[in-house]
């Protein structure tokens, strides 16, 4: 296992950490300067950032500063209600996709979607089986298209309790099977040098902490033909937690066993970067960006 | 499966549901008249209710009354820190099953624990694992006191948003590997007559609705000697869920498909009651008592 504590050459920033200060929000500009202004060497941006940035100016900046990505946030949202909601899913996840390129990010992180509508407060049914149905479908038919480009899909399973409005893929378990039925080979088409798989999943700290199968499932990602975590991410597990959001917590100020899960995910041979995404909507956003930024790394070589 | 459209027979209403209405918090000599008045035949009351109301005479109003229970809530809270809080864990729990007795219930409903001080803000440490082992060794132990008193153990495992603080059981498929590891013939000691299991699980709808293995999961609850099922409980998930503890829904409110998974419960042989348990800050709590208890009645008879 990696030692983290002499530097943080494998800190990324997730820009949503940084992206609601009070006062005065961070456009995607700041933060990238911000980053690298402190030897951050990767961030992980959002799609909005990115279109109210510009995409060409924010490669260029991220080229011009240094930086790589560590992923793109995101794609997915896959379920649907008819034709025409299927085919802008489709339209939209390919613009991701193209975007994710130009930017010469790892993977493209999929948050893959629930009950269509809910999350606006409507959900149009209760079928989580036809939602998982329709996550299954589009994730085959997306993998395709990345396989063209040479850009990996990183699945990202998302807490139990955004199983109706966020995604319907809640365990590593899940996530990796649809990696197995999907692209049993863990195909990387375009670029025959890569060990990475066309398909594959993000392990985020705050998302599978609690599983009881955690061990057993990272040690499953890493065993087949190419090593299937195409992405860590790490913030914390807070007591109480107060918000089903936006309540995360700062690496070290909760419950999550962080050092433990990292052995696990480095055992697989994982060496890629530790993502800290934090939603903070009464802590950390309402704190000055470059003082969240310099704690993410104090923390990150200490806790994580 | 059962129709429950034509009548409530198998409606039970844990106390929990009417128990704190603003105005005029029902105590629980209230909650009991006012159900049996409208036809409901079982009700699952919480200890620190029948404290207050007394044990014996909560019996004798039950018998009075016509009642029965669905269940007695709750015994658990199984992790500790030292031999001083893992006897007085022990204590607790034994209390607890003597009441589930003198009340003739059908199983006593654990709560398992989690992190040891999570649920008061200060966990005393971040080993899931640990916590984890000692509810094992708890539920072995207390397993043996059940047999003895012929009271059945029904393990409730809790969302994964409560694994920090409340339980730290979160999927049925856990739940049934420590049925068959701790209770392996499913063995009732006490009264040879019965088919009931000395250690089986709560199916809590709120709890498990999200698990893609649930299907599978409750199918193997019905597989072995006896059916480890030994209690359903409803309510519903609403989108948005505004807070993590106290913003249940009514069923019908929603999105779980509560009729699916009765259907799946009850093609294990389960013929049980079906018991609301709403805890509900902002609404139901603040309604009065009767006019909950009439709603229950009326989803039940629609949305289960």
């Amino acid at each position: 296992m990696r030692d983290f504590s002499q530097d943080h050459r494998w800190l990324s920033i997730n820009t949503a950490t940084v992206r609601k200060q009070r006062g005065e929000p961070w456009p995607l500009p700041k933060i990238l300067d911000a980053c690298a202004a402190r030897g951050i060497r990767a961030v992980s941006p959002w799609r909005d950032q990115v279109a109210a940035a510009g995409l060409a100016a924010t490669a260029a900046q991220v080229k011009a500063l240094g930086l790589e990505l560590s992923g793109y946030c995101r794609g997915g949202l896959f379920t649907y209600t008819d034709s025409a909601s299927q085919q802008a899913v489709r339209d939209d996840n390919l613009r991701a996709l193209d975007e994710a390129c130009t930017l010469d990010a790892p993977c493209l992180v999929l948050v893959v979607g629930a009950l269509p509508g809910a999350l606006a407060g409507r959900p149009a049914h209760r079928d989580l089986a036809l939602a998982r149905a329709q996550v299954a479908e589009g994730i085959a038919w997306l993998v395709g298209e990345a396989r063209q480009r040479g850009m990996p899909l990183a699945i990202e399973p998302l807490h139990p309790m955004y199983a109706a409005d966020r995604a319907c893929v809640n365990t590593l378990a899940q996530a990796l099977d649809l990696c197995e039925a999907l692209d049993p080979a863990a195909g990387y088409a375009a670029s025959g040098s890569s060990a990475r798989p066309a398909l594959g999943v993000a392990v985020d700290a705050y998302h599978v902490w609690w599983d009881p199968q955690l061990e057993a499932q990272i040690a499953r990602a890493g065993r087949g033909p190419a090593n299937r975590i195409l992405a860590l991410h790490v913030c914390d597990w807070l007591v109480p937690t107060t918000d089903l959001l936006e309540d995360r917590g700062m690496m070290g100020d909760g419950v999550i066993d962080l050092p433990r899960l990292r052995g696990w995910v480095e055992a697989t041979g994982y060496a890629g970067y530790s993502e800290v995404e934090i939603f903070s909507k009464a802590n950390w956003w309402q704190r000055d960006g470059g003082e969240v930024l310099d704690t993410c790394i104090e923390r990150h070589r200490r806790c994580v």
